[in-house]
């Protein structure tokens, strides 16, 4: 006996089953692959094959692999080579971008370490040296850094280290020191009080955590981010766990040195004081694995304020970019979409290796900060594992039943999913120095992800 | 048209519908109230009237009006009247109890305490001195004060005191300081090192701290507490990120004085520090409902390691109490339940206030440690909401969309349901000093409640 008529079950647009009692149809939520570009799709399915599920196992071992410890925290000219030369040389987040294309708060950014360097005395001479190449920017992502928002390194600045000393030679990532929320150089602003700040980063905070650092027992960053998933954080717009405790952690080393009161009041108010180091560990995580032939694993994710930027495993150090928009989100009062730069900053590195936004799932709170809510939190996380190799081993998410975070993304599962990659992050006023503006989600562009399917075509010599 | 034939509910024994196809029932999972005690029954639909929903309205408005605020760390003596006069008295946790019916842990606390108070030389002395009444003990909650496990309170422990000045008058609550992890009093270890750490913290750690809050901006308990739910503590078995955030924020403070590297080492090490802090703060909102005729919230829940002791707001300072059996949880390796001594402490206070057990949805995490999967979290606070006269407008759980924690546990509701309170608990050796050997979840028993429905009815003179 059949029971209340035919059942349909619609893959196409709903257009088609228009007629059909609504109760009667299951509408598929199905999406041709790879955006509708019919190159990459043949490009896509052409790599689907036993060499890529390959390279793409040794990738994600050798991310999974890493166990990020720190080593200090030094001045970013003892460190980096490049910010070390005769040569006045100056990093930012994101993929390549000369000065003139720069959004405000960039700018803004350079302009004040300019002025921290004492490479001008104003910001008009400090612009027309960039403009005019005597100081030379470079991205962070060239030299093993990483730096939120702006992502400004100078040379005097103190940068978290980290190392991986499990294979033949020790491999090290940096990060910029968190200088707390308002007023502050990553969101463009370069007055008086914010190179004071930095100053003192320099002079006292740099200096105090490094030897407290090395006093301590040391830092196993990846255990640090397993305990702060456990306890709401995400990693990338909440830290508030990994900051409490780092701090407290660091606390008995730092209180007998000079300064100790000034720096412990200073961690006690920074609740993103721990992103970096957060980012730093990413990002020598994401390095292990970014020179792998044939692989499809992302490495970077990264913002400039004009364009997002990936670059993946089997293509080793080349960019793929297209224009970024602003994050959807929530806006402190007093602003608005209007206000918002479009998305900024070598965060997304944390997505990259999957936590932030990927790690949703782990922090119920930042979905009221970022707009939606709890369940929303949880679908992020299952929907990223759709794009993504594996749940990373060592960052279980206590919502999820303990599954691991959704760790490595596919350029191949994105194309093949339709789903791109979510990232948490902080909106910045469009004009250098007002500052944060609001928090909330940016979605990777797909055009990225085209773009590297082709190119890992090519690399392969794979007939689309 | 009748599809499937006739569907089936039923609210007795399954026996009842034996014989009917399993897919047309629905079982219904309906007990008789007030476990099936009759005259209970009767007394408790007697009691379900205008008059008492309106003191319970009441008693939980007082309790949630109350917003502890920490005034210092203070020798117990100098703050708890009954251990400042000329009797040597200690305090203990649960309801009242004499030495000759103690169990292993809270005798082996008692001696320890006495042999730090310098009351006895050696144990065998101690014991003498308290079994014949030369040293009087008495319960903590007879005297504003909280302690965990053995709970035990003597005259130079240093004591956490929380304020409310919102009343006419100032109010106070007190509970010790945490030792951490291993061999502690609290357990009933009384060795040198037990003692020696006792002596520590009264001479060191107590006045650090003491100095550190006074030089502080005051600590608002409730914010505290809030902050951690949302950072996965439920605020009893889990307290590391109170721990972590009081720790990084009395750094500062504590930094410039003397001691400060041992203290910040210890407040690192330590991830209940905060757990004791909980206590007071909640010994204080539910003495804001102490007395309040005609009210069924239960005010206070405690056990002392024989049995499990309830006070309600209508008959005040009355206890009702019953055997208390062991925790069912998990153990540490080597031990098992024929070790477990049965439940002990004062810290279900934290479960009467409706964190701990009934905040278990915001802590995933706490339940691998207690036995369980976060399905069962977020089972038992809803569970728990049936129980209780409100959800706790202070303590949202982000994991239930942001709802509030159940808070006020009505013993009319408690009978009604067949529900019993759940209570995150530490497991005890049943010898003195071995220590913590696991952790898992107790139930209140159900004959405190038949107990204190009897003795609402015949304090209103209400027939039943």
């Amino acid at each position: 006996m059949i029971v209340g008529g035919v059942q349909v079950i619609n893959a196409g647009l709903p257009l088609i089953v228009e007629g059909v009692p609504a109760p009667d149809v299951t509408q598929l939520d199905w999406r041709p692959p790879a955006f509708s570009d019919l190159a990459a799709a043949r490009a896509m399915v052409a790599l689907d094959d036993e060499t890529t599920a390959a390279a793409n196992a040794a990738a994600i071992a050798a991310v999974h692999a890493v166990r990020p410890r720190v080593v200090g925290i030094r001045p970013a000219r003892a460190v980096i080579g490049a910010l070390a030369g005769p040569k006045r040389t100056m990093l930012h987040a994101g993929p390549p971008i000369e000065y003139s294309r720069m959004c405000g708060p960039m700018r803004g950014a350079l302009i004040g370490a300019a002025l921290l360097e004492g490479w001008a005395a104003t910001p008009a001479e400090a612009e027309g040296a960039i403009a005019a190449g005597e100081i030379a920017v470079e991205p962070c992502h060239h030299h093993g850094a990483v730096g939120p928002m702006a992502g400004v390194v100078s040379p005097s600045m103190p940068v978290w280290q980290v190392v991986d000393d499990t294979g033949p030679a020790p491999r090290h990532a940096f990060a910029t020191l968190n200088e707390g929320l308002g007023t502050v150089l990553r969101f463009g602003a370069y007055g008086p009080e914010v190179v004071d700040r930095l100053r003192w980063m320099s002079e006292v905070l740099g200096p105090v955590l490094d030897a407290a650092v090395r006093a301590s027992e040391p830092i196993d960053v990846t255990t640090l981010i397993a305990q702060a998933l456990a306890m709401g954080d995400e990693g990338h717009n909440r830290s508030v766990a990994a900051s409490a405790l780092l701090a407290r952690r660091l606390a008995p080393a730092i209180a007998p040195l000079d300064g100790a009161v000034e720096v412990l009041r200073f961690l006690a108010g920074n609740d993103h004081f721990a992103l970096n180091l957060s980012m730093a560990a990413a990002k020598l995580c994401m390095d292990a694995a970014a020179h792998v032939p044939g692989s499809s694993l992302v490495t970077v994710m990264s913002r400039n304020g004009v364009e997002f930027g990936i670059r993946v495993a089997g293509t080793g150090d080349r960019w793929y970019t297209a224009a970024v928009g602003p994050a959807v989100g929530l806006f402190f009062p007093g602003y608005g979409p209007d206000d918002a730069n479009p998305d900024m900053g070598d965060s997304a590195i944390t997505e990259t290796l999957g936590i932030g936004g990927f790690a949703m799932a782990a922090s119920p709170s930042i979905t009221s900060f970022v707009g939606g809510t709890p369940a929303d939190a949880l679908a992020a996380s299952r929907s990223m594992r759709r794009i993504t190799l594996a749940a990373h081993p060592a960052f279980p998410l206590p919502p999820l039943n303990f599954a691991g975070s959704p760790s490595g993304i596919d350029v191949l599962k994105v194309l093949d999913t339709g789903e791109l990659p979510l990232i948490n992050t902080g909106i910045a006023h469009r004009e250098a120095g007002v500052g944060q503006i609001g928090a909330g989600i940016v979605t990777a562009p797909p055009e990225v992800f085209l773009a590297a399917v082709h190119g890992l075509a090519a690399a392969r010599g794979v007939e689309t």
